[in-house]
């Protein structure tokens, strides 16, 4: 059976790979590059990438409508991201049921403030040692993942996060300065799905990490759209009885 | 023992009550004057009411820092409040733990999709018979409840409704037209708390029901801040470790 | 690539369809059998049945030991399924993943009740139409269902539902005579995953109904465990510093 | 206005403190005499005790039935405790709406698997720092608590911790081993509300700590059963229609 490919769209702020050397080493292609290429390893999946600086911020109309998951990873120039691609995208997931994936300190993206409905407030510090937890085993998300696994160097991420209750905290984190995070969380907004994951700060390897990568393959299946049985529309339509039809 | 008394500001588009005089008819004070009315049998709670056309819709910064709990009321006019407002609502709610309760057509009001990160769409007819059914009898909301009663009329609203997972599905409700809705729900946002509830309809008497002002008495409660044991802001500090403090 | 199949096990009672013909002439394989037919029609399914009159009613360690996925469907005999059974399976739910597919009156079976954690009270009537509501079109199990589909008889189920909140309400039921019903509910416990389901009445031809087979088919695609990435054990293990391994 | 007084019964296990003088020198009075003592500063309680070796282990029904909220702590009798005396817990959570509050290694108690529907499995190990995260400053069992306080020393309780996903996840904790915790958790079955909380290892003086003190008074004061509008009973019973009732 011939399935239908999942088209996932990295998008990267792509500022830090360009002017920092630490980070051009550790991604030289970007971190989009990275993501892209470990997704490629997937066979169903139809993977092309997307920076700030490119023209709509590289997410245009066009690139929106025809993707299904949008990984975003954005850092310093949350701000520069035009206001209308951020409704567009608000939109395609609420209305079209597009995955969204924020990595690390996407927490503060606008997308993921509007799509969620939270500040993404947390509290933050020096990198360090982390452990993540598998907190629900049974999600597709942790599919594959064991009990826990460590990222030698992260940059802390802490409680408390102001988030809404999550459908699911499939990860938690422990930091060695006594902070503990919900680092993996699924939402769901309209019709559409949003994974929340802690790693990927720019200058450590976490890209790198088979288990990290594992999690952001899991969540590329899992976010992308159901089939529905119906068109799901941005509309309040007046209905009739439905009782005699 | 002297509690604080909780702080309600009823706001009110206040538009139907001043052209249709059938609705002038049932709601003579307007609707944000019977809310306000029936609230004020509780002994612990300390009423005003705003409305659209006042300045700053009624709500000035002001009122918004000293309103523990905003009730909403809006229908036609959603468009008219100032988006600033809207803003600085969602901000109170999120970081200054302001209950919202959203009020029938509330649910397509701005503050109420930007809080909860919702469209708000649903499906709307004509008035007709609906029966609240209660879901979650051991919600504080729901004190004091029967496990169903009857609303003579009420207009339409039903599923699918498109809000994201309530905390709790405290009400739910039946219409003779074949739908059924969410009709009574709750969220945190930051650390506010929302309720959201079906009747409402300028037309219909359904704020003189005693179960419907049961209702809302109990979710002026049951969304008032708490206490906090430490001061809520709104911003992302750096944090040292905390092990040894 | 060849997925490993997804064993299934149907359980049915099997004694409305051996003792009453009305119910004969429209499951006269069972309701097992008409389930395990239907499902027969997913390539990646491995699909066995069991019945309460059998050894063991059906259901040896060695068969639920093999069955990722067990559909129940009890009704007048939920007191004769043997307390074992029921420790074994909650067993297999909680510890090793099993899915739980609870059709129609599992609501009141030992099974559904012990491993969600509920009376599973109800309120019950005579037959009539129902109209089932797609209330999660972004869930799995609501894939390719429309916004509602109508079943012309159904055993009424109603609210007051006496369950915990699930994890996500995918369907709700609306009956004309004026009450409503949480249909589709799912539920994890343990590292099981637990979809219940309300149509399947034994004199009505529910299990024929497209949509209701679509869901069934859905369900138990999504009640499959996932590949644990470590061993689940059913233990408190004593544990020691995991921070320098 | 004079309020009824909640009925709290607070159990306790009473066998440490009998058997090992370390214990008996913490806690003189036994932990449900400790426990006992810091609720009395309420003024609104109406506490009594009631231990494991008591005949009907100090809860014959016409205790539990007198019972609004019902603490428990147990550790190395679990096993002891009779079947029918969990049953009518049981009972009393699911349709009277007793609260049930666990402590510590009540995760592991009958009553708290039976009413939660978990095996309340996790990892344990050695005592050390604990750090408890205040995760939800908006729920009413976090009033008044900082973002964080510290245990000297507590036993460690580690995830995976095999529960269904809580209501709300109020409490965090970190442990200097690598390990985090879902330490303050609540969940609603049948009309019942339920809070577990990590703290309370018999060699160590959790309580009497000001924040785990005043955690399980407000705790008391949550899980308290709503004035219920309408009789619930354990019971589904026939219905007929409600529309022209």
């Amino acid at each position: 059976m011939a399935e239908k490919k999942i088209r996932v769209t990295v998008w990267n702020e792509y500022r830090h790979e360009r002017n920092v050397p630490e980070v051009a080493e550790i991604y030289p292609k970007g971190i989009h590059g990275c993501i892209a290429e470990f997704l490629s390893e997937c066979g169903d999946l139809e993977i092309r990438t997307a920076t700030l600086d490119e023209p709509d911020n590289g997410i245009p109309d066009e690139v929106l409508d025809n993707t299904d998951v949008l990984i975003w990873w954005g850092h310093i120039a949350h701000a520069e991201v035009a206001d209308d691609r951020v409704e567009y995208i608000k939109n395609r997931v609420y209305n079209g049921g597009m995955g969204f994936i924020g990595c690390h300190s996407a927490h503060h993206s606008k997308p993921f403030r509007e799509i969620v409905g939270a500040t993404g407030n947390l509290s933050w510090g020096d990198e360090m040692h982390e452990i993540m937890w598998n907190m629900k085993p049974s999600h597709p998300i942790a599919a594959g993942i064991p009990d826990h696994f460590h990222l030698d160097m992260e940059e802390l991420y802490a409680e408390p996060f102001y988030i809404p209750n999550p459908d699911d905290i499939v990860f938690g984190s422990w930091y060695e300065s006594g902070h503990i995070f919900r680092a993996g969380c699924t939402f769901t907004r309209g019709v559409g799905k949003i994974f929340y994951f802690q790693p990927g700060h720019e200058t450590r390897k976490s890209f790198y990490n088979p288990y990290v990568r594992q999690i952001i393959k899991n969540a590329v299946h899992w976010t992308a759209p159901n089939d529905f049985g119906y068109e799901i529309k941005n509309e309040a339509p007046r209905v009739d009885s439905v009782v005699e039809e």
